[in-house]
């Protein structure tokens, strides 16, 4: 653990102090400090010497480890600069998040572990989706939550045929469908009506949204096999495809989406003593013993 | 009974012989038949004498009853014609309609009991919904089915607070909310997760399409009461309302949606020995006894 | 206001100082005070002279308000002894409840508005429930909450037919079948997936638990109407039917319990300033504005 | 493939002829055929000579493969006189089966290929239960469908302490918990809210029914888990344990029920062009393409 990077949610308040603090503790232990340019930014100019800035992309490279300061969202954007599995630690401003489950006063306590080599993690799997017209790629993400294909405002309904590993499932009639990991079960899958995967499960959820087949239900299969959603109609502006919740691709008639298992994962570093299970309660109110 | 009108879904196949039977049938009972242009259209100038063509609003304005033959979407379209809460005769083709219950065979049956003023009806009460932008009246419609306050495509999620009659009910993080009359609670809100409505009664379903919150449910209040949903936040584009599922219109942050009884009523024909509970049966295939 | 009555949960810890002061507050104002029996007991003998201790059903015939110590299942119980639509002022312990919603600190500031006449109220409607075996009357109850017909543990499931004023529903295949008030709509109804009823519509909700045909859903109608569940086969302890959650009269194949709206209402005293919105948001945790 | 049993629903009306049919098609073929007593009695005595009859757990050991002619609940049993995998072609009557998959039409194709050995089929793993009160073990049972802990009729709830692995997952209130495979997962797990989970994922689904938690929610996990459910407080005759809907073994405070996953499989043989999203979309009435 030579290298570990640091990045911030860009409108973190009054967080220069904490980033001096932890950039000091990180250099006093031999570490090399990278912090993507915001998150500098954010110490106005207060850091110790040696500490690097550099552009997002140039830290995922650089660094053995991540720590993110910020909610799930942060979390979500940083892990993508990573170009290995290097473990990455959340750290929660205000709520506890399913990814940024360690609080300040776990901080220290939980680097110590990660330089020692101590530290407990989950492996967060993601997924690969491509959306493709005809032949051409269009799109193509890795995913750590979920690929949504769903409608426009204006739109009524999307029709979308699945079929997984090649074998037809069903057609939905419906507001969208989610194809989630189990990490993104937690999220928008939660809302639709999905149930809860554990992280170790190697599955994914597919979930209608609002399905007018009142019989639908979510799906949950091995993440080794091939999902396609096709359309089976859409005009132009009607259906778009997203991303862990970013941008949206617009699909046309005859368009399909296909998610895979990634080769990707993400390693999720645990503060000591916490579980899985304790997280999901907590974020859930589910009250204790 | 001296006029009835008929309206047809504009791309209803082989309708010229039914078109022209029914007005036959109406013309030599000395009843005045009005078609909607585009019906007209599908009779392939085939049509009895003494048949007027007109526009659907002055169909609407000249008859005492409304034959419309197509499904739930036609009927909710023909219906916002009439001017007067005149009795409207549903005839499915295809599958049994909510709205549209009458099958082919029990036509002139039905329509016999029409003439002879011995027929059966439901009232089903509309809507009243009203956009505003501080003091700005920009849109408003009267409902048969629902108003619904969504997200675009892009759009990760809309916030908005709802009250009844000016007090606090929640707020809502959410795909979107519905309110929906009895008679749409068998529309978008059971899709969503909403509870069916006996449309005899006096209530409104408010419901949350994909909350956030675990713990938000559909709500049913009396339509005495005055709902409004008013935006958090929203950029351009995010969120828009539609009514009935036409078209949309775009909110923007503060604007509200005021949500009342129309002073307007459907009277829909029923078929001889059909009730509402038959319809659901079928729709839901609830199966027999 | 001659007469209030107080009954107390009957394990309620550390009562007696409370009962005290408030009979003390009361008598000070001129009030005839009746304690039930039990209530009596946990005040230790420390009561101010003129106090009356007198059976359950006794309070309930002398008083022209109640003030209920205790939770929601005190009140239910408590609300039973009354033999007029008295007003009822609910006083919760530990955590708000759904009927007791009124806080220590905020009791003599509601009773100060009871004795004066500017309370609010509302007005929650009973339900009338009656098992029969052909014209045999074999059990009769008013109920706050909720009629339930379910299944006895060893029982795989029960099959109904339910009909709304002599016109057939649907057969239900299900652990039970829950005829609920408003009132009720919030507890075991929201357990099964059943919507929250405003308490101030004239509504009953019928909600299968656990449907196995997966298209059933929760029905809401008028409470002018009268709801009968007929068992289409039991065995012996296979069914039972409870009122609002007490005891459980065992159902014999043919056996029927028809559900109507009651003459009865409850007449729950409002805190200043408290409206039935803020009860829900605070029980369901739906957080604030 | 030697010897085939075959066992009949006992109240499968003119099944004489299928069976004599049956029987006769097997031996001419030079198979060892075994048919368990009531299954014989069926036949009327018109059985092919050199046909064994047995009791069921005779059948059981004898055969390399079983012919089940009825539903569901018969290949359940059926499938218990096993001693190895070997493998079983359930043949519904009336309705098809979620496991009884293959139609009477499709009969001799598929046992064809099952003697041919180019027969097709589904492994679907059991899972083991066992109830014990402190070290004593008082049931235990391997069940192919579900593990349910739930209440008896009178009582109004039961509270459970569920764990994984020995992490504590969270306390349930509810009318009962159900530890489901993927098998059961279309069974009484669905209509409580479950997911359905692809049999081919090695899974365990935890659903509670009708919690009183509302963000409680379907749990699926890895089926190397060990679940514990453990009662909190009850009272003698509020809950049970059942095993695949059977019986009922009665739980008091402390008895704690395990689930592991089974050594055991139920080779299911697949009718030809046959699969599993096949039988979801019938028997869940999602329509065709």
């Amino acid at each position: 653990m030579n290298a570990i990077g640091i990045v911030a949610r860009p409108d973190l308040a009054d967080a220069a102090g904490l980033l001096r603090q932890l950039a000091e503790w990180l250099r006093s232990r031999g570490i090399e400090v990278w912090l993507e340019e915001k998150t500098a930014a954010l110490a106005d100019g207060a850091l110790p010497s040696g500490c690097r800035r550099a552009s997002g992309l140039e830290v995922g490279a650089a660094v053995d480890a991540l720590v993110v300061l910020g909610g799930d969202g942060t979390l979500l954007r940083a892990s993508r600069l990573l170009k290995k599995p290097a473990p990455v630690l959340g750290v929660n401003f205000g709520a506890l998040g399913f990814l940024t489950e360690i609080t300040l006063p776990e901080l220290y306590r939980t680097l110590t572990g990660l330089l020692e080599g101590t530290y407990r993690s989950e492996d967060r799997r993601l997924l690969r989706a491509v959306l493709r017209r005809g032949a051409e790629e269009r799109a193509a993400a890795e995913v750590l939550n979920d690929v949504v294909v769903a409608k426009a405002a204006l739109a009524r309904i999307i029709e979308v045929d699945v079929s997984v590993d090649g074998v037809f499932v069903s057609s939905f009639r419906a507001d969208g469908l989610i194809v989630s990991s189990p990490t993104g079960s937690t999220a928008y899958n939660l809302a639709a009506g999905g149930p809860i995967v554990h992280p170790a499960l190697s599955a994914m959820v597919l979930t209608p949204i609002s399905p007018h087949m009142l019989t639908h239900r979510p799906l949950v299969i091995g993440d080794a096999a091939e999902v396609e959603v096709r359309l089976r109609r859409a005009r132009e502006g009607d259906v778009h495809v997203s991303f862990d919740g970013q941008g949206g691709v617009p699909m046309l008639g005859d368009d399909r989406v296909t998610v895979t298992r990634s080769e990707r994962i993400l390693r999720l570093v645990k503060a000591p003593g916490r579980d899985y299970f304790e997280v999901l309660r907590t974020k859930l109110k589910w009250g204790e013993r």
